[in-house]
């Protein structure tokens, strides 16, 4: 598949702003729920690096010749309108929501790219690559439900809730971009990726200690 | 003036919690206010900027031997007080803010950084410098306020607000910490000193377009 594939400039369009947008609040986050000022510090390290992860493929939209804004600009509503349902109302949903609501929304982009040229798959798994980052959320949240098991309820409704909202969205995102949605189904068997979809949301609701609903 | 100088930790403590919370700051005015998908990124290099330099003199307090989150901490109240009385109301205010509020508070942080050994004073210089991040800010007032000049003054009450919550906040902190108050007035003539940030302050309201008031 070449660069001007009608689905390239859809899908770095939307993981430009998904990474933006996930800076920005991810960074409101941190100023609003930390802590403490280590929590803080950590909770916006991930931000910076989403914002550069935005730099990267803000440059690739350009060098490709797509002017970014215009290629972001039809994600904006969706992507706006899954933060607003998924505002974290204290530090342990915004963690919760850093991991697996941010985990299963790059799942998603990770899968749409495999189909894509080398060097725009190479550039999305640069980009979506994780590297340990988020491994605090994993370990403070742990901790937070071993010292008061109740906790795990709520957050595991919380998170079954983020996932709900994010399918809701890409479902208007499919049905208003057809390109895009083209890149997650071709020549794949759907039930598999959607298999593989749910397993990593599983190991990631394991590894916070969050067992996943019925 | 060796780095175990009493007013090194602070200077160091009270400018990383400063580009921590202006990083944080500056990217939920991002999200809240940019009116543009160009103008949320343009404000979100500068906030991505300021953490990269959190990073920095973070790194310098640990290689000192001091506590991060210990020298951080006694600056939290009266910088997280200065944002919460200064919270732009909209895009105009929060770019006057990133350029005028950003700008005085770093002339005094500079003005202290004078009297440090030169491995210190030469970090707080790299950290402090804009390198014209800050000139899509002069932009966007100068050309918001050519359109319709009544903004000049709402944007110049703002910014006179702003001193003067830094003023008050920068009273709170030199009584708070003797040692950091010494740097700033250490073999100095404060007059002069005073004559300096005035006029620093001048040259950015002019740049804005925004006439000093009586």
């Amino acid at each position: 598949m070449s660069d001007s594939s009608p689905g390239v400039a859809d899908l770095l369009g939307v993981l430009a702003y998904a990474e933006l947008t996930a800076f920005l609040r991810l960074a409101e986050d941190a100023a609003c729920h930390a802590p403490t000022l280590a929590d803080r510090a950590a909770l916006g390290e991930l931000a910076a690096a989403e914002y550069a992860h935005f730099r990267l493929l803000r440059e690739r939209l350009a060098s490709l010749g797509v002017d970014p804004e215009e290629a972001m600009e039809p994600f904006v509503g969706p992507l706006d309108g899954w933060h607003g349902q998924t505002a974290p109302a204290d530090w342990l949903e915004a963690l919760v929501k850093a991991y697996v609501g941010t985990g299963i929304a790059f799942d998603f982009y990770r899968e749409a790219a495999a189909h894509l040229d080398d060097e725009t798959r190479r550039l999305v798994e640069e980009v979506l690559a994780d590297e340990g980052r988020s491994q605090f959320a994993v370990e403070r949240v742990g901790a937070a439900i071993k010292e008061d098991p109740r906790q795990a309820g709520r957050l595991a409704l919380w998170a079954r809730r983020m996932v709900g909202e994010a399918l809701s969205q890409a479902q208007q995102v499919a049905a208003a971009r057809p390109e895009l949605a083209a890149l997650l189904v071709s020549g794949e068997d759907i039930a598999r990726m959607f298999t593989r979809l749910t397993e990593a949301h599983n190991r990631r609701m394991d590894a916070l200690g969050l067992t996943p609903g019925p």
